[in-house]
């Protein structure tokens, strides 16, 4: 081939492949600016559908009332009693009220545990001149009872399981146990604290026990410096010590007196005297609101909060908030005529508190059913200020929430985070169900988590509403968008 | 020249270039990673400090107990009260004892308003069976009183300025003027709803004085659906009326109630009376506590809050809580060693509420003086969970503080935005002082504001600390990166 032929050749093929690549990117600039109009448009387009959202929650939201109701006409409602029963009923007709088109009542059993009313702690010392000196405590949930007479014996002030094991039966038989572990107020989320001490509430009976302790007493779990007592579950580990022995929390300002008055007279006796006691297992129901999806009926999007709560308080934050929250998402869609993809449900799960008897027949449901599940949020810190929300990976959930951030910026939720979820929802995770967690301002919280000072005047409506516009809005956009 | 010296020539000055831009590139590239390394290191470091910093304000902070005193034991100290002196003194001793080098009392002018002890309001129809029915009310500061015997009058209840013009003297004269302004709840920032509303209390009264009206109410401007009347400041403008009309603002309930007995009675009568006094101004104080910069002694970083407060409540949000941050940042300085490369200030200024005198006096002496303010921080909008700062671009100081977003987002503060400043610190804009403000989560701060519920209980201790460390690390940044 002559060298011009050649030169001519390929110089039309290299004319082609430029021509090919200036078509090519033509038309990949084309999809890349329809792909960003499109996208421009949607956002644009959610933005106004998310201030409409917002706009309905603020004026028009059920929670606060509902909160109202739940909280100070129920009150406190733990598993088993009389009150978490009057709350499934009321669950059942808000949701109902709310625009849900059917309410189930999910069947699960749930312990019975009675706190009794007799709760004493006294104070004894000859050396400091004190006699029967009442100190603030109360009952952990689940525990057994002092003999009728209450029990009296020293103490021994712990800072860890490590030293009960070192200090062993010959330092800890015939006393009382006192985990003297304070709640570090160096960690900026109140909850890393709690999950640094939580242990020795929920674990440190029986442990104590083994080594022939009367009881166990823990500091309240609490940065909150006055004399309410927070209470909350235990569990006696048979495979540690056969023995139950009762278990308390002293509040945060009687702590600090034991405290300070072991380290003058180690020898101090301590009275206590409790009758709660722990009856047979009880049948009890989650309560199910949905709104049949128009598409893909079988496929679900759930949220829910705990209907349970401690009985000292009104469980207004914990979690009546959750439940009036996402009793809302039914009224957002029903009031706002959004007719979702998916069946869109509320579940306002039964027994968090104390053995997640809900969550675990929510979760033998789904499996035995093979109910697909798109999404599950829990909202259960609270009815404070949104800041965000904590997204499992899990399914590409993370990722599709994580774009959706500018849409939240002008609700000053700046916070959405890898891995989330929540008690209830937890066991779902082993079905693969993407977990979300809502993530109010979280730290006025643990001052109130389980004491009677969790009542519904702690509650700011507004705070309470733009947490429901985040879970609602959130719902809104995972039906919406997910493929 | 031959072909081959013409290439052997390019040839060498091309190698020559190659190995130059090599040399350059290397030499940029070093120099990268040194920016880098220095970076990383420097905000290593830093994030280290800022731990620190946080440390010490929730475990030694001073703001929780200074607060206590200043709202329990002084309490309302409205500009030129016994209480505001009580407050000026106790605040040249708190700074000294946070560890200020140098207080001083800086003179100023402030207005002497007193409220004065009757205030009545009471609605009264015969249509509706309504006699002496008492409403909540607060009477707005500079007010002039009615006669003493009180005075009674029909109302018309206005939807705007607008309004009132159009009504004219004709519906107006011998009336009260009710600026039935609603606070609007779907404004996601509260203060959104106080800008839109706050002219009819500022400014209302001179604008119906004009058309003859004999007293103005307002609606309290707040979200919060209860009986506590929100005050604040008013103006008489006398280019637009000389006649001084009493003014006051109706609790969110009691304008309700006074809106809705309007709608059937529109002749219903309001008895209104009151015994405010305009006394003359009197001399009072900015007090401000400094520590002296090492280096540049004549550069100010100053961060303040305003002494003053309304009488019917303690002053704990508005603005005891900034008050007390601000004294704190001595603290910092002082407990943790570190000394300032600029004079660190703290200004508690006189007389924010109403009047501005103690801002103008700070500025007229830093004008006067020409003193080199660096940055002027303020916090004026609650003791509540720190969001982040809103920063003026003057100067760059935006650019280098949001550089810091990263230093910040472990203490949850995700919000830097252009833009801030506060009331006593706007004047030194004048003087091209880069103003930034504090900004706390803004949700509540509208349910207590200039009301008697604006208490030291409302106050949550981690929540002002937390709000504290945040000033205290910006002060500590801006002093060791600022040029």
């Amino acid at each position: 081939m002559p060298v011009y032929k050649w030169a001519e050749e390929n110089l039309v093929v290299v004319v082609q492949e430029i021509n090919f690549k200036i078509e090519t990117m033509r038309t990949y600039f084309s999809v890349i600016t329809i792909l960003i109009a499109c996208s421009l448009s949607a956002q644009t387009n959610d933005s106004a559908v998310m201030r409409k959202i917002y706009d309905h929650y603020l004026t028009e939201s059920k929670s606060y009332k509902n909160l109202e109701y739940l909280a100070t006409k129920i009150g406190g409602r733990l598993s088993g009693s009389k009150k978490a029963e009057e709350a499934v009923y009321w669950a059942k007709k808000a949701l109902y009220d709310a625009g849900a088109d059917t309410v189930y009542l999910q069947p699960c059993m749930v312990p019975h545990w009675e706190r009794g009313k007799i709760e004493k702690c006294e104070l004894n010392s000859t050396k400091l001149k004190i006699s029967k000196k009442s100190l603030a405590i109360t009952t952990l949930g689940s525990s057994v009872s002092t003999p009728v007479a209450g029990l009296k014996a020293k103490v021994i002030s712990v800072s860890s399981f490590d030293e009960l094991e070192k200090l062993g039966e010959a330092n800890i038989k015939g006393k009382i146990v006192f985990y003297n572990v304070r709640f570090n107020d160096k960690n900026i989320v109140p909850g890393t604290s709690y999950g640094e001490t939580v242990k020795y509430r929920h674990g440190g009976a029986s442990r104590a026990a083994k080594y022939g302790a009367l009881a166990t007493v823990v500091r309240s779990m609490t940065n909150a410096r006055n004399n309410s007592p927070h209470t909350g579950n235990m569990k006696y580990d048979s495979t540690i010590s056969k023995i139950k022995i009762p278990t308390y929390a002293l509040s945060y300002l009687a702590a600090n007196e034991l405290s300070d008055a072991l380290e003058k007279d180690p020898d101090l006796i301590l009275f206590l005297q409790n009758e709660s006691k722990n009856l047979p297992d009880k049948p009890s129901f989650n309560v199910i609101g949905e709104i049949k999806g128009a598409e893909k009926p079988n496929e679900y999007i759930i949220s829910g909060g705990h209907l349970d709560s401690w009985d000292n308080g009104q469980g207004a934050h914990d979690d009546g908030a959750g439940i009036v929250q996402t009793i809302d998402v039914m009224g957002m869609f029903k009031k706002m005529g959004i007719k979702p993809r998916r069946t869109i449900r509320t579940v306002c799960f039964m027994n968090e508190e104390n053995g997640l008897g809900g969550g675990n027949a929510y979760f033998k449901e789904a499996e035995e059913k093979k109910l697909k599940h798109i999404a599950a949020l829990e909202t259960d810190a609270g009815g404070f200020t949104p800041r965000g929300f904590g997204v499992d990976t899990t399914k590409g959930m993370y990722a599709m929430v994580s774009k959706w951030a500018p849409l939240y910026k002008p609700y000053f939720i700046e916070h959405i985070k890898v891995g989330g979820g929540g008690a209830d929802i937890g066991p779902l995770e082993k079905l693969g169900v993407p977990c979300i967690g809502f993530e109010p301002d979280n730290q006025r919280y643990f001052d109130i988590h389980h004491t009677a000072d969790d009542t519904f005047d702690k509650v700011n409506k507004r705070e309470l509403e733009l947490g429901a516009a985040a879970i609602g809005s959130l719902i809104y956009l995972i039906d919406k968008y997910h493929p």
